[in-house]
């Protein structure tokens, strides 16, 4: 690595406060040899407290997806959050880092049998599911286990809507209830979710629509529901406006509550919303090029790609923001690719992103607000280069 | 596991001939508690005689990323196979098997400039490029090295046609081939990819009618071109009827022959056509559920997705077959899909697969012809799930 450019991508940092920044900080001052994604626990627990903040009596449970990494898990247990796991790796990890049993609900809508024994035999008693067939896994494996059910929702305003994979439709949700409840099994409540990424606290309203005559008709049905799972969908920055989290949980909860009353339990799952910023990777230039003379745009190839982080890429939906050590220059179109032999792996190519003309192979970059969704998506060793290694502060 | 279940497997298996096929036997005579993939490495030394046979004089440099399992590189080895490598990991994979050095090529066009100087060190001498700035970095820390430069080619009828991010315009050729040279470089030929899959010979035909020219026009123009690397696109067998090895490979060099001439040197990087067909993945369904009461399709949820080996399934580019216990009954469509809480780790939705009505959550099926591009796509855990186990025979 190259002492000078580090001094370079440092003066092209100040857009971070660094007091307030300390992965931007460690990145700025530090060489790596290879994509490294640096976390900072101190940014994360600060999110966390925002979001509580204002959330207020809603639980959050942590979305373990979106960061596994072991630090991350303990610095939020000690906040006192619940987490939602999608698997028994989870659980075990969780459990590992000193969460309680009963701050852990089983997620997945779509869940091994021997996994949900596991579960159960731990002492999970809180699971989803969206179908018959789950309910009977789940009736099956944990007895008596508190279940809500998940709901497809339509008309999303995320910036990444959710497919229909998960949820029932509306039409099955009171058979669901029933079933569940003549399973032995506790109907618990609901649960839907806004989209990824839902930028305005607002863009939650229809979907609480749908939801909310749904609710009051199944506890007029005589279905004792306790619990209202509202999902994830807090938005980290990536450029485009966001509210600040605090306000953001606040409008969002007296939204819930102006439509559904008093709850009696209020969970949320923020996984983006509370790691993402709290992350950036530093990275690498490996080549800039045209394809030909009279190319209109040029080729920036960096030493990270979809298959080795950046997967949240495809389809162009997540536009990370890249800081260089030539910021404030003259800047043109790019098409940003990954370093893999493989042709899918481009970032952004239908709208490319606008760098620095004075880029070249060899400088270092900083991809900013990647603490979500990017070291786990990672492959173990596609092409030979090694998974995104991963430094917590 | 379920033995029955297992028994139902191998009875839905007659498909395969167990004699010639090593995996699909071990599949069906073993249990397992995670996706595996299972690698013949019988059936991948047959598939090398056969191309080996069909190439004549062409010299096959294995595209490791395909599979980089060792034993699959060591059995390559013995055989006499050279290695197109994309990385300084893959590099010292295949020495560390046994592969001498001048039989391996560093094969991406995207290369860290420390990667091409260990390159250098350990004796690679062949490189590809295809931009100034790669040939400078090739110059600077591999002087003297060989170098072919790759071309865009366009119109190509591959399943899965390669996008834009590897090779130089036509136009930039010689101008690069002249640079080459300039930077004491030995500008040692050319090389091109028809597309990813490319099911029938002649579809190589209309790729080979734009490179033929400019080979001819850049040995005219006293470039002493040596090297013709014809790349990859040996296809697999998903379903779609393709060609028998030997033959293919036979009819791509007639269809080089005629339009070339004698190339003093050719080569050929077949990565999926010589090792796909030789694995299976054992997996198991996790779910099958109706979003509601008159859903027109059911929805299979399997134990392995997108993010944990089927990434090929990425715009259901590749279509995986999959063997059932209930194979033979009747069936209908399914929209098949993942287990991970990512609402993108859908496999088929567009075309639905048909699958067997009698399908349960805990049915063991095989996944036909998962050789290449699986276990190395794997992510390192998303969601808590382990990466694609791998059994080599």
């Amino acid at each position: 690595m190259n002492a000078p450019v580090t001094g370079a991508l440092r003066a092209a940092l100040p857009v971070f406060a660094f007091d307030t920044d300390p992965a931007a900080a460690f990145i700025a001052a530090n060489d790596f040899d290879r994509p490294t994604l640096v976390v900072s626990r101190a940014r994360i627990a600060a999110k966390y407290d925002a979001l509580h903040d204002g959330l207020g009596r809603a639980h959050i449970h942590y979305a373990v997806k979106a960061n596994p990494a072991p630090q991350v898990i303990r610095t939020l247990v000690k906040k006192g959050s619940g987490f939602d796991c999608a698997s028994r790796g989870e659980i075990e990890l969780c459990l590992g880092q000193g969460a309680r049993v009963e701050d852990i609900s089983f997620g997945n809508t779509i869940k091994r049998a021997s996994d949900v024994a596991f579960a159960h035999n731990v002492g999970v008693t809180l699971f989803a599911a969206d179908s018959e067939a789950e309910l009977e896994k789940i009736a099956k494996h944990a007895p008596g286990a508190r279940v809500y059910i998940r709901l497809i929702v339509e008309n999303s305003l995320a910036d990444w809507p959710l497919s229909r994979k998960f949820g029932c439709a509306a039409s099955s949700l009171a058979g669901l209830l029933d079933y569940a409840r003549d399973l032995g099994l506790v109907a618990y409540g609901l649960s839907f979710h806004v989209g990824s990424q839902t930028r305005k606290s607002e863009f939650w309203n229809p979907v609480l629509d749908q939801v909310a005559p749904l609710w009051h008709a199944a506890r007029a049905a005589g279905h004792d529901l306790q619990l209202l799972n509202i999902g994830g969908g807090f938005p980290a920055f990536y450029g485009e406006h966001i509210e600040a989290p605090r306000r953001y949980a606040a409008r969002v909860v007296e939204a819930i509550e102006a439509r559904f009353g008093m709850v009696p339990e209020l969970m949320a799952e923020p996984g983006r919303g509370l790691v993402a910023d709290a992350g950036h990777i530093a990275a690498e230039v490996m080549l800039v090029s045209r394809k030909s003379a009279d190319d209109m745009h040029r080729w920036v190839y960096l030493d990270i790609g979809r298959f080795s982080g950046l997967a949240e890429t495809e389809g162009e939906a997540i536009r990370y923001q890249i800081v260089t050590p030539h910021d404030g220059g003259d800047t043109g179109p790019c098409v940003l690719a990954g370093p893999s032999c493989d042709s899918a792996d481009i970032l952004y190519e239908n709208r490319p992103v606008n760098l620095p003309l004075a880029l070249r192979d060899g400088d270092r970059v900083l991809i900013r607000n990647c603490g979500a969704y990017t070291s786990s998506y990672s492959s173990v060793g596609f092409n030979g280069f090694p998974p995104l290694d991963v430094i917590v502060l």
